[in-house]
């Protein structure tokens, strides 16, 4: 069945939501959505936008996205990162994934982005594989570190 | 000898792009930053800045920064990622990184980021240590992943 790839509109946001949601719940992280359609709505279609969506649409139904913003190199300069790149589980092994992923590579080269970066989970195998198959690499020697909200509190309230 | 934390003005890039340079150079990388003094005042300094930069200052001399901008977590919200801290050589522990490393996260808490991230190499068990002493977690299995410039130039061509 075909589909097509096109930039994510403001009222796309209930279905990116939605494929956010249920990644969350695949992964048994249920209530890690603290972001609401509102917050992407806001956050993603005002003057300044912190992100990008490309979504993959199916019969007039959103089946997949990825979202993704500028980043900053002080070696290479404007950047880009993958944040989420999320198919829906039904959909799955139809080429959608790909075909995101290929659409924001050519989108950066287009835009003369100096790199594109993500994260991936060490033992997500299949992906690693994908990633590498395209040209991309996983760093070895580099360790992703979080401060989280409420441990931001307890720093500075020290 | 005192010094102040101030946020970076246009005519102080020359003196970031120095502490870029000089950090390259001690990881045997002198090569690897293409980024100029330009780019670095025109992508931090337009209508739409790419990143924000804290310098310290000590009479009248920078010999620090820490640059840092927003990303956006389909969880969490506007998180705000930093990129570089660097402290010159002959500055180092005269409390100056912590110092930018403290201005970055109260920057954070006022301005209700709901995480910062950056990344460390897994073997600066001196870094490592001190983000945990002020309860930062370094992530186990999370790798990152690179498209270059070049590889992404291989892979839109096929």
């Amino acid at each position: 069945m075909d589909f097509i790839i096109r930039l994510a509109r403001k009222k796309d946001m209930t279905s990116v939501h939605q494929l956010i949601t249920e990644l969350a719940v695949f992964e048994k992280e249920p209530d890690a959505v603290e972001v609401t359609v509102e917050d992407l709505e806001r956050d993603g279609f005002g003057l300044h936008p912190n992100f990008t969506v490309f979504v993959a649409e199916q019969e007039n139904t959103i089946v997949g996205m990825a979202l993704f913003y500028d980043r900053f190199s002080t070696w290479k300069g404007k950047t880009l990162h993958l944040e989420d790149l999320i198919v829906t589980q039904s959909k799955r092994g139809l080429g959608i994934g790909k075909a995101l992923y290929t659409e924001l590579m050519n989108y950066a080269f287009t835009n003369n982005y100096k790199r594109i970066a993500w994260e991936v989970l060490d033992w997500n195998q299949g992906a690693i594989d994908f990633y590498e198959s395209t040209g991309a690499s996983v760093l070895k020697e580099w360790r992703v570190v979080h401060m989280t909200h409420d441990n931001l509190i307890e720093f500075v309230k020290k």
